[in-house]
């Protein structure tokens, strides 16, 4: 089974290296080719093309392409590339972080050339190569089939589910990020009560963390990865408390306003992403405002610091 | 009518003068005299005392005293220097900012010589002395009927109540600080949303302020001094988003966790002043971390500006 | 001055009234031509018409419509059906709930002809026929200073104010509805706290809110409405507990997740409304099921009332 | 090494049997006789003891006793009787759900007459007996070495840590509930939007839960507990959304009002949890009343079902 890999960034990259590993033949291109070439030259079962053209002749009916790329936009792009190349019964995989409202209208772009457009969401970041990637998978069921290896390839075992129809997967995989958003927040949270407590000096917090792991109610993969951050550097002070957000929990919190359903934990966790880049936030500025109108209370003038 | 007021901080010493301009005789004791020998100076209706012996040989009896003292260690230990200068029938007030839990405490001990405690709630800040203080009041009938001058002096028409036995005073007052917390958070959402948005940079802050005064939904006096504030400096430049709180804001969040009744916005509101007085908090350096450890994300070093 | 009034809902009607009461002459059009003429029939300053190429006849140009329409579609419909009536130099306004994205698109269709669109948000609700309604309003300053009479009309004085361009009179009323709902949602939270509090069973929550409007930080219209809504049910009992929303909550919480804003309190206040029109939210059930699975507690089964 | 067990409820029962079947020699006394009995019945390595006398009398110096108990006031009233009964030197464990701020005063009573106080955070719930419990100590050194062959068996390996002096055991513990919390809580609203939305009628989450076990982000053991209540029952129709709390998640958002820590995913979670509990909030029926008071929107009359 030969399988046509589209974008080699960090994570495409990872997914070409495993489908390779567990056996798979994989095509390989990417906007840079240096990047397939090198992947190529590395990996046996990898060979690399310089352009969509030759990685779709390269490929049997019906062809098998894995799209991961970064945004919204190259998605596109790439499709209407792609496009021409295309015959019925290909297997376009979008595998990348797109919004499920997407998927309905690149599937139904596929469909006008009786192709076939299926979203898969991918969690498991930079361990996937070595422990596999869960996969969530949308679309329809005869596409989801012809996928089969390459699924098994990519997760660990029982690690793919078929979530629904075009659009499951990726909304699934947004759930999933919305849900880790809270996660991350909860524990981050409870170490910095930790920290600010009188107990908090004396603590060793990857002790703890590995601690928790053994039979406690909150063991987790985060909690593994916390242990490791801070076995590290233990109070974390090499690092800025400044944290980007990738898009899919605002997507879930989109959802959550669409939908009606009140999710405070996760949209909170996001908001304090928000906030954690806001140095200074106006609405601060205005509280110390008002608080001295009407009580004549001091406020501290910008640009000084903390005494 | 004699009043005996003790501590003439920011409240103390308006609430003293207003007394004395609306025509009561005001006894004004202060840890530093030289405080209230200045107020003695400049209002008639006032006169300074230099110790509380003193101030109470100077009123008749049932006498009166308005107790108002910065945080509660020193209302303790005011009330036991003044219990011996103290008979059966004298009504002592605390007027400031104390846990409506401290008052059964302070009411019982006044009750064991037949006197008799007055919980007064105060609101009105820095603009209370030209346009009246809202007092909510707590403590028994007969006792509070005594004060019925004072509060008439300090309130605007109808701006006095009592609202129920001994602690009900500070309850009421807490939770009005509560609803404030929130009231003001919303304010300065709103307008930090505005300020970001792209039609924020022409926008007049000032004259919007006056603007939602005018038949809006939202028309309110913190409105008003917002319109204030932003009158003086148009985007609060010169003011730094630090915001502390003064105690009422978390005994409102500590009285809704005892009680279990949710209460998101208020809590929210107190929890954002925390979150301003934190640079660099651990939470987001624990989120930074995490994120670099699943998905590769590069973290902020610490210390490194804002590009 | 001549304005053609399109639309008479529970807004449009009392508006129309207004206007006439104020000296404009409005030519009225509502979808069921009943109600136009029963306007017309009371209110001397009211001519109803029976279509809107009457309507447009019946106006001297540069011609002035005022709609206000329900929802989004009818908007795009209305303004489809106007355009063949348009003459370059005409305004057409839009005074409903509008999202501000939707203003760019529909004052582009408009400029094509030489027209021009105005959006005004308007704030007030029943209360706004005799207090006069808040209005802010976008667009051009050409078009805008055209409306100034239809505008003085509709607003108390200093009631109206030019917030931006196209879009910015929608965007500003957004922002005001979000800060509406943090602001009632800080207030249910203090009353709810009072109520289950040792002193609420006592307490007349009318005579408290009229109080807090007697000179303390709280004070406000929405607190005024609160006395009344007390005074006529202590304690709501003849109301559930079910809240709707009306769409510019969830954009105002949309844009702080665009935007990148944290807005907690605004976004909490929606989503409490969420949860108060779900009974039995699925999220609780899955909590007391983890419970039940991790320490042996006992669910309640569903369907069973509160013991 | 023989160890006397104090309490024999859901917990302590299970801690029993497991330090029996771990080789140690365990002396069981419950309120109810019965209890004891019945597990002495059943374990070889328990011995079942009717008053705290003779299981004091059963035990070699230094004694060491293990307390299961359910609450604060039955912990002090034990703790009072097993007084006179203790030597220097003996140790007495607290392993229930404790304050640490009681801790201290604990500790100081037994410390006054030359014994021990060990405070142990304890978590697992009822899989600890197979599983191991996962134990967070807090006191002096020497007084933990001494339970060194208590905590092996009850335990996992590793599952054991000396978090710092007195109270330090239930500290952590406390914010390990304050964590699981909120982790629980963002992985109920993550079912729950996916349950109301699009995809959700064809989803399994049973399947779901496993899926996301196998190599995603979000893998726990919480999720876990969560497959296995969906195979149960897929939808959770059989369980009412009463979610109750055991005290230490208020603890947790207390300790952050008082260090003025922002937690703001953890008190949502817990302030769920109140709402959960809470038809026809007074907070939502004030809110419906505001919205009738200025818009005229109607109002839902209580008592009424949903449409």
């Amino acid at each position: 089974m030969r399988i046509g890999m589209i974008g080699l960034g960090r994570m495409g990259l990872n997914m070409a290296r495993r489908m390779a590993r567990k056996g798979l033949s994989v095509a390989a291109w990417n906007r840079t080719f240096q990047t397939a070439r090198e992947l190529a030259d590395k990996e046996p079962g990898v060979r690399a093309f310089e352009s969509l053209e030759e990685l779709s002749h390269a490929l049997e009916a019906p062809r098998l392409f894995w799209m991961m790329l970064p945004a919204g936009a190259v998605v596109d792009e790439t499709l209407q590339r792609l496009l021409p190349r295309l015959a019925a019964g290909d297997v376009v995989v979008d595998g990348g972080n797109t919004h499920f409202k997407d998927d309905a209208r690149r599937a139904a772009l596929l469909a006008s050339i009786g192709a076939h457009y299926v979203d898969v969401g991918t969690s498991g970041g930079v361990w996937g190569l070595s422990e596999g990637y869960c996969l969530m998978v949308g679309g329809e069921e005869k596409a989801v089939a012809l996928l089969r290896s390459a699924l098994d390839a990519l997760a660990p075992e029982d690690g793919h589910m078929h979530c629904g129809p075009t659009g499951a997967g990726h909304f699934v995989k947004m759930i999933h990020n919305g849900i880790e958003y809270g996660l991350m927040q909860a524990y981050a949270e409870g170490f910095a009560l930790l920290e600010r407590s009188p107990y908090g000096e004396g603590l060793d917090f990857a002790a703890l963390s590995r601690l928790w792991n053994k039979g406690s109610v909150i063991r987790s993969w985060l909690l593994e990865l916390a242990g490791r951050a801070f076995a590290d550097d233990p109070r974390l002070s090499a690092i800025a408390g400044h944290v980007d957000d990738s898009g899919e929990g605002r997507w879930t919190v989109q959802q959550a306003v669409e939908s009606g359903v009140s999710a405070p934990v996760i949209t909170l966790a996001l908001m304090e992403r928000f906030r954690s880049r806001t140095d200074d936030a106006f609405a601060d500025r205005m509280l110390a405002a008002l608080r001295r109108e009407f009580g004549g209370h001091a406020v501290k003038p910008s640009g000084e610091g903390e005494a």
